[in-house]
């Protein structure tokens, strides 16, 4: 990475050029456009996607990951914090799977490096789907079509959890966002945007909102304490990043979200407290930045925000491979 | 109806033939094969898929149509009795909603008399989504692209719970499975079964199965005491029929299920008691006809059951218009 950033720097110097992405030597922009997924394998996304929509991962046998990151309702739950086995509540918001592999780590708290590491996590967290990796792994060998298509894909006689993992990253790799009438208007296209959403854009770089959400998620790329001017008030028990680091400093501190497909991701914050973007505006605008948004800045923002939606995931329904007799079955009530 | 019955019987007896349906005067089986819907309003499937997959028919936010009857899996839930709103026990198993627009009435007591009629139910029922009518109402009602959809299709400014139910029964009755290789077998394809499923098959019209699981759903068009020969023992209170008509002969009198897709509506019977179809004909040919079969004849009649899986429901996943700020915010810890 060092070398990478030297050797950059080295090429940069030389040509007489600021450091700056391919997107952005292109329209100057610190925001770049969604880009299609350069390198994928398809089987591999074919199983991902099984596995994403297959509630046989839960102890219960009704929660996928497609229960709180549901992808027709922008890759999130829409509720404050989410509803796991047995109706438990969930401690934080369910961040939007869309363009998630764009963040720099998953989670709230980049607690996982990347989207293997995190798609582990909820099968196995007993406030979420509250299964073990070991049971949902009996339950898939014991399910023919799984066995086949796990071993069509990584051509292995046995199913493992990397390989379950895998798979469900590999299809959320798919899950980007192109073609945004933001995205287009940074292509070229400059009728994309009305006059108030353009100066909603130019307020959302001149206030310094970009500072932290830039690049090709609006987001996603670095940690920043929540109430940096003045502090948030929640009742939520989250720490942040401090619960990873053990460093006192990273208090609060949590993953800047991607404003992409924004307006379908409410409610906001790692809470979810702020039910509509004209409150998350003014919150963000006063604790982050210390600026009021007249209301007319507030709306032209908002009007800019919601350009950020882009082309959903379009894909068959899934049909799932149903289980044999040997299979375990599901506990929803024990 | 009556009318229609001495009509076609004077053209039988007149034209010297046995009364018989067309698909059976084809291939003269008790069983025909699962049509493709012959006149489907594509504006209102469309609208009804979204209303079908969005949660925001629930109190929580969470639970929609597909969350019992999935369609990944046969239209079910596979659990034996399902979850309602607040991890709530449901008291009896999930129908499938695949060719359920050939079932003579809706839910296992035949309480409701079409699909339109059932799809009202959930939504109020505190036990399983918990909202009410007007509630969910009030949510489509905020949401503009909801608005001009019903209006597009209904060509009404208000958007009422018959437009709802109605757009909903009218996505499920696309959801018919045809080409199963039972059908192919039916129309004309005879190396589509093996010799294995055509001897269970001739077994399951023998044995007198067929006497309740036959035309199109293969059950579905009449209600049938569980338990005929030898008591059914349960821990499940639904008393079936019953409770519809008041009348105590219909107690536990249910609704037959259809068997298309058996495969996948596991676990089996209005309790959800048996896992396996080894062990639901077993028990079906001891309590409803009291016949035990062998190993061999149950591994028969199993084979034939699986020929039974037809064309899955092809479809891209819906996406859901976002709520607007005004849209009343799903409780679901409340």
């Amino acid at each position: 990475m060092m070398k990478q950033t030297i050797l950059t720097t080295a090429i940069a110097l030389a040509s007489g050029l600021a450091i700056h992405t391919a997107a952005q030597a292109a329209n100057d922009e610190p925001i770049s456009p969604i880009k299609p997924p350069a390198s994928i394998n398809l089987g591999m996304v074919e199983l991902g996607k099984k596995l994403y929509f297959d509630p046989r991962l839960s102890k219960s046998g009704i929660m996928s990951c497609n229960t709180c990151h549901n992808l027709s309702m922008g890759g999130t739950d829409n509720i404050p914090t989410s509803v796991g086995d047995k109706w438990q509540q969930g401690p934080i918001n369910a961040p939007t799977v869309l363009n998630s592999s764009l963040n720099l780590a998953q989670f709230w708290d980049g607690r996982a490096a990347d989207l293997k590491a995190q798609a582990g996590g909820p099968i196995a967290n007993p406030g979420e789907m509250a299964f073990t990796h070991t049971l949902a792994i009996n339950v898939l060998e014991s399910i023919p079509a799984y066995v086949r298509e796990f071993k069509l894909v990584f051509g292995k006689d046995k199913i493992d959890i990397d390989q379950v993992t895998l798979a469900i990253a590999e299809f959320e790799k798919t899950l980007v966002t192109p073609n945004s009438r933001f995205d287009q208007w940074l292509l070229g296209n400059k009728s994309a945007l009305t006059k108030q959403e353009q100066e909603g854009y130019a307020l959302f770089k001149d206030s310094g909102c970009v500072a932290c959400h830039n690049g090709e998620a609006v987001g996603g790329n670095s940690f920043q304490k929540m109430g940096l001017v003045e502090p948030y008030k929640t009742t939520a028990t989250a720490e942040g990043r401090a619960g990873v680091t053990g460093k006192d400093a990273d208090r609060f501190n949590f993953k800047v979200p991607t404003l992409r497909n924004v307006e379908m991701t409410y409610p906001y914050f790692h809470d979810g407290a702020a039910n509509t973007l004209t409150e998350a505006v003014d919150i963000m605008g006063r604790l982050q930045l210390g600026k009021k948004f007249t209301k007319d800045e507030n709306a032209k923002i908002v009007a800019f925000l919601k350009t950020l939606t882009g082309d959903q995931p379009t894909f068959t329904l899934p049909i799932l491979p149903p289980s044999a007799d040997a299979t375990p079955r599901p506990t929803p009530f024990k």
